[in-house]
């Protein structure tokens, strides 16, 4: 495979990570890095997490590689502004969303280079400082609509993301944005929910620092995300995560009413089915890897 | 400091982790195996959690310590019958709820010899399999109402529990009841609630664990825990639990309101006041170790 400039526009925690993740492919020349922030930039090239610091119109030039790292909100904003200024290079974003973000170049004459992408991962951490190099390992990436787009652009988009350690999946962008309302974004809207109940009920610090175990701990480690991140996460997908935090407003209107009627074994009977998640969960990565290039739509 | 013989009654989790960390300590002589599931208790001795396995009435004679780590029901229904048969014995249990196991001995002749204890530890799994040897290790233990404990008796279970490396704290049985049902128990419903709405809302197993990032696994980790520890807990606590649980409902129903007028400033507002709990959760320990041995009540 020849050489190839990749060029990362958000230099955040995401954005950064996939700079130390390209780091180890032999055929990735050079990191072009733009950050709207000169701090953030300056403090990405001093990590390592790039190779140099460029105006966006330069980089997009010099790119055979465009990575759209923004907050999602910004990725509708810009995208079509990215593609006017493309020739053949190849696009790809990494945003939580993708319906209205497929939906802002829908019509836009270089479309098909772009490959919308989200992969599934991420810490409650935010900036340059916080990229991680092995954040994407063995992780799923799910990639939206693949046949809108260009052969070579989406073979090029997989085949670097294959090359980082993710697995590959496909989906409808629309049926993208309703799952993950369910096992990412309630998961967030809860802990902050959680981290508030806490806040709003004991005003000694020390008191919840000592009594906190690490249930509590891992139950709002979400809590600690970033709002400039996700709140626009929040209005792109907006009727999926309202229909969802229903959903889950109802099951613990559930417990509620199971406890005032001091059900506890129909109580207990809901934590068993609970239970399955375990099962869920635990199953092995590899259990999946004849998928990995199963397109699904 | 003479030789002790202890008991450990209930060889779970909670338990068997103590019995792997009290082998550390130079003055425990024996620790005594008691447990009303024979397969537990042979595991218990296999796994090396205890010394040797006996009925309840022979161990409480030849202990100098009885633990009772059974679940918080089987605690109410045992703790006078195990009162009964002790003499100069400590017994201390280690309970998630405490006013009703202090009160089903409020009238006991021996009831100075019971240390209420609650340790904030745990994991989601359970049975003696799950015994972890560091899982109190720089963790907090609250000793509930200390000041209705003979002497003797408290000085003991403080000295073994911070000889096996905890921080102490005290605290009023009811006030103790309430602060967890907010940073302990309600996680654990928080995360119940979110596997069903999960598993309600997505029937392909295969979505959920591909789909599933870190922070989703996190949020949901509780959703593993035992039925049977959890059950009698929300009963015992079930007031100050139907108090915190509506108070989060109201919390989440306030997220689902402002993105019904789709006010995302107000959104972004509440997530920022949320992040505070990023700064009470990553304190030091060592912040509170002047704190230690400081009764507070």
């Amino acid at each position: 495979m020849k050489k190839v400039n990749i060029c990362i526009v958000g230099l955040g925690l995401i954005g950064g990570s996939f700079g130390l993740s390209f780091r180890k492919l032999p055929y990735i020349q050079k990191i072009i890095g733009v950050d709207h922030s000169d701090e953030h930039a300056k403090e990405a090239l001093r990590l390592g997490l790039i190779d140099e610091i460029r105006p966006l119109k330069e980089a997009i030039q010099e790119a055979d590689v465009v990575l759209v790292a923004t907050p999602v909100n910004v990725i509708v904003n810009q995208l079509t502004d990215i593609l006017d200024q493309v020739d053949q290079q190849v696009v790809f974003d990494v945003g939580s969303t993708k319906k209205n973000i497929i939906d802002s170049v829908k019509d836009h004459r270089n479309k098909k280079r772009f490959v919308p992408c989200h992969p599934m991962a991420g810490t409650e951490f935010s900036g340059p400082s916080a990229a991680k190099e092995h954040l994407y390992q063995d992780k799923y990436n799910v990639i939206c609509n693949p046949d809108q787009c260009d052969e070579d652009a989406l073979i090029m988009v997989e085949r670097i993301l294959t090359d980082i350690g993710m697995h590959l999946m496909y989906q409808d962008a629309a049926e993208h944005d309703v799952q993950v309302a369910y096992v990412s974004h309630i998961s967030h809207i809860s802990a902050f929910a959680l981290a508030l109940t806490v806040l709003h009920k004991e005003k000694s610090e020390e008191r919840i620092f000592q009594l906190a175990s690490g249930g509590f701990r891992s139950s709002v480690r979400l809590a600690k995300s970033n709002p400039r991140t996700w709140a626009p996460i929040f209005e792109q997908n907006r009727d999926a995560v309202m229909d969802v935090l229903d959903e889950h407003i109802t099951v613990l209107s559930k417990f509620r009413s199971l406890l005032i009627k001091k059900d506890f074994e129909q109580f207990s009977d809901l934590m068993t089915e609970a239970n399955e998640i375990k099962r869920i969960l635990n199953k092995k990565n590899h259990n999946q890897e004849h998928n990995e290039y199963t397109r699904i739509i």
